[in-house]
């Protein structure tokens, strides 16, 4: 089961890939702030569609947006939620052999979301851990020996979240 | 000149194409509440495609987002507005001979944004008009005489606020 996590925004979008927890991939799409905003969600969008045509992955892990977010940053973060949502749905569509989800109903990749909470509590055992243990246990979790930027571990976080949502774990460090 | 309005939203996108002050098209793109919220992304963005192709508009006027809306609104705006951004970033690059904006720097079609003020000032005259006083300006203004929906007027108000910003009106009905 290949998972991709994904941490939108419109300045830096964070993914991360693991299979049978172990990462893949990581990196972080950044856009540049002197663009056209139309512009650099088309860069984000691609660069996504590239992510998914390259890694294949079975299922998308994002977290879901709420209320108590700053409302400019919410906005932000939902304009490049939109165009990675849409890569997903978008995936596999028209072409033949191509991995499909099967959460969507009408193709495309099947999307799973998770509250900050729920993808804190899965990597750290707390709800209330903040940035840096996140990105603490990420890499212990994974193995990985070397820094990653915190949006790419953000994103291998909901990918982690969800990888324990599917073998029925509660929390990903029991 | 011919430029198509958009009034983004996930459950309805309202869109209106004026060609010198008359309209040509209008309509509301509606999906299903209980569809995964990028099947409904995928149906506005590949329905503003073909919009986009059949209406040929040299430039694209939305409304811009701001902090007073409610935030759970602004968040399912701002993922369909996102999509409408993308198709406007994707309108003829790639293709030849098709029409392109001027605006945004790196091909596509451009895209003004304006304040729910400028555009209510723009078709009524004050900043401060209600949702049924645009709706009556916008037909008048335009000359049609059915109802429209309330979706596709407020993406004609847009436009038309876009038309007297390019002709150097500060109000549409001066």
């Amino acid at each position: 089961m290949i998972i991709i996590g994904i941490d939108p925004g419109l300045a830096k979008t964070g993914f991360g890939v693991i299979e049978d927890r172990r990462c893949t991939e990581y990196g972080v799409i950044k856009t540049p702030s002197d663009e056209p905003i139309q512009t650099r969600l088309r860069t984000i969008f691609h660069r996504i569609q590239k992510i998914l045509d390259t890694c294949e992955p079975d299922e998308l892990a994002i977290e879901r947006l709420f209320f108590s977010r700053n409302v400019t940053s919410a906005i932000e973060v939902s304009h490049a939620r939109g165009v990675v949502l849409l890569a997903a749905a978008e995936y596999g569509i028209g072409s033949v052999g191509s991995a499909g989800g099967s959460g969507s109903g009408s193709g495309g990749l099947a999307v799973f979301e998770y509250t900050p909470n729920q993808v804190k509590q899965a990597v750290t055992g707390s709800g209330r851990a903040d940035k840096k243990q996140v990105q603490k246990m990420v890499t212990a979790l994974l193995g990985i020996d070397e820094n990653i930027p915190p949006d790419a571990s953000d994103a291998l976080a909901v990918a982690l979240c969800h990888a324990n949502q599917m073998s029925g774990q509660t929390s990903g460090i029991v």
